[in-house]
């Protein structure tokens, strides 16, 4: 089973960087929240249950800087950002697809 | 798009400690890795590039407990050992496909 995985296996491949990004512990969850649409920042952090202000800020700042999510601030008052997947979010959030089913399906099996 | 998430953006759910092992940065390359068929400890070491002795035995190890890896040893002099993904194992693999397709087809263009 081949599964075109060449370059992550080689330490200095940027395929590892994007991976890092991709899989780290709250990555994973706030593809997987946006991927259900635009949301807001208190949204964000209501969906993603546990994730500190912190980790929420850097992990879209790392997201925003590979392409992956779109930031639009609103000039009014009270300000308005919101955080949507650009196309290249969707397809990473897509890829991200198979690996949540997998995790849901067998949680009780693995961790029971 | 609904990725099947829902377990996975409650922090207690144990779809998340699944996903915790499966995305951790040397879980995410040791089963790819084991994907090409069963391997040595040597050749798991010198396949996925930068890892540590006490990483891969902690990884294996989790793996294992998991369901998702099976070491045979064999009685023999010098002592051989052999780990190989189970059927589970192949299916979290598989699962990973997309997401490395993904890491390894957009590197350039995200990290660049």
């Amino acid at each position: 089973m081949r599964l075109a995985q060449d370059g992550v296996l080689t330490s200095n491949c940027p395929s590892r960087v994007v991976l890092d990004h991709l899989t780290s512990k709250w990555g994973v969850l706030v593809l997987s929240a946006l991927a259900d649409g635009t949301l807001r920042w208190g949204e964000l952090r209501r969906e993603v249950d546990g994730i500190s202000e912190k980790m929420l800020a850097a992990t879209l700042r790392t997201f925003e800087a590979d392409g992956l999510v779109h930031r639009e601030a609103y000039p009014e008052i009270p300000p308005r950002v919101e955080y949507s997947l650009t196309a290249l979010g969707r397809e990473a959030a897509e890829a991200l697809g198979p690996l949540l089913r997998f995790a849901v399906e067998h949680a009780e099996e693995i961790v029971g």
